[in-house]
């Protein structure tokens, strides 16, 4: 799967994965007045509006870019009907053959870490027979319990040829509290990386690099140089640009040489951005073709700031 | 609800939660057969044998215990119909008047926070009405992303009248990997349990201890004495007890001078009792009585090996 990735990074000339995290405050009226018609204003009225609305987005981007990345948050926040509306933009994503990167940010003890990995990258054993449950291709992991907790992730990720992006320097104002405290005289977020190139090196691609990568934020792009410098084998799937305050120019630091090595997640600035004034001649009902100006503008800023030709 | 957990520990004199988490190894086979010749060798068949599971050992139990801890990676592993099953014992322990607390590890941005949030401890607003999506009363939370990942979690949880426990020093093996790392002469848990005490002090109940606790292997006694020091009105959820290896003498630092301030989680221990040696006269058809008598074991050990009568 780090092969797709980085064959369709190549071919589509984007590294970048859109995140599929829809508000119901970024949907227009008249997708949830339609959806609220059909199922009332429950929980899978508001299942049904967000669906809809990721389904409109991903049928005008899935050309432009090799992946996506629903936050599991945003569905779960409306219970069993928002799991199913995630469940249910996975399949369809794995239709329109994009890669599927599950922001999760999963991780527990031995056993436990091997359920999730079961649930959402392997398949569960139930009697004779065995079923996905989410099938994603990549998930997201924190790694404040160690290494015994990432491990059962890379066991099953490993004959599923599936893969994982640990927390390593987060984009969040706060993630310095714990992650940037010297240890030895280094910042805890380079001890995480160091064990990050090591739990990777279990699990290489044909393309040279690990299906184990790691996030760092796009907003402190000096910590980014450093991490690449450590972490030379691993995909960067880099959050924060755009809404959260990064551009194309800070993320130069990201790619390697060959131009790969990253891939720059956008979630509001895409899937909102008919509320921006830049594409607000699109208007709410033309949201999804605003989406898909606001990829190609990605695409630009990101090939002309990272230096990517 | 902190005030329910401390009114309902002195009432039954037991310091215990009952881990629900069910692997499908756990269940009788005549459980599962039951399971399957209704629902199929399928997902739906393994959530309906867990949830069978799960309601033969709650109606057991209900009365001798405070609180339960459904670890909702067990039910994540089969995807949709898992998520239901953990709904369904959500429920069913409501029901049963017993505390739950959804053994979740959640933690993100602030937005996404914010989400998990809404999902679990709060409601999520859809036009006009508002729904719980899981309905937990406590959850627990992985602080590596740092303070704006944990504030909306207090955020909700205040006006709900909820609680959470924070990640500090976990029970596994590989835990120390980075918790015990010294940051300006001090191990990261000791600095997680100072955050935990500021976080906490945001929102403390009527008994004196805070809705805000830690999470704080009992298989580090040690590190636990020095952590109930620090967190002098945090409760303290204690995993770590039975299958991994501690037992009630173990316990002894993670109390307070009032015999509260601890609660200690047993999940295998008595949810399989009954393949234990010690409780095979109850055979595979009495597994529920086989857990109800681990229970009972379990709050005597506690009461007499931590000192608390």
């Amino acid at each position: 799967m780090i092969d797709k990735l980085v064959e369709k990074i190549r071919r589509t000339g984007a590294p970048i994965e859109v995140g599929l995290d829809p508000m119901l405050d970024y949907v227009p009226e008249f997708v949830k007045q339609k959806a609220y018609a059909e199922q009332g204003e429950t929980l899978e009225g508001a299942a049904e509006a967000i669906w809809q609305f990721n389904k409109a987005i991903i049928d005008a981007v899935y050309d432009l870019i090799p992946a996506v990345k629903p936050q599991i948050a945003m569905y779960e926040q409306f219970g069993i009907p928002g799991i199913m509306a995630f469940k249910k933009t996975l399949d369809y994503c794995h239709e329109k053959d994009l890669i599927v990167i599950g922001d999760i940010k999963r991780g527990d003890i031995g056993s436990t870490s091997g359920a999730y990995a079961t649930g959402h990258l392997g398949k569960a054993q139930v009697g004779s027979r065995s079923y996905y449950g989410f099938n994603e291709d990549f998930i997201t992991i924190n790694p404040y319990m160690g290494t015994d907790s990432v491990q059962p992730f890379i066991d099953v990720a490993v004959p599923e040829k599936k893969g994982m992006f640990i927390l390593t320097k987060t984009s969040n104002p706060s993630s310095g509290e714990f992650q940037d405290r010297l240890i030895d005289g280094r910042p805890l977020y380079e001890w995480v990386a160091e064990k990050v190139v090591e739990w990777g090196s279990q699990h290489m691609g044909e393309c040279g690099y690990s299906y184990v990568g790691a996030v760092v934020g796009a907003t402190y792009p000096e910590m980014g140089k450093v991490l690449r410098g450590i972490m030379k084998k691993n995909f960067i799937l880099v959050p924060g640009y755009g809404a959260q305050g990064a551009k194309g120019s800070d993320l130069v630091n990201y790619f390697n040489e060959d131009g790969l090595g990253a891939i720059v997640n956008s979630s509001r600035g895409i899937i909102a951005a008919y509320k921006q004034p830049k594409y607000e001649k699109f208007g709410p009902e033309g949201f999804a073709d605003a989406s898909r100006q606001a990829v190609l503008d990605m695409i630009e800023d990101i090939q002309v700031g990272a230096g990517l030709r």
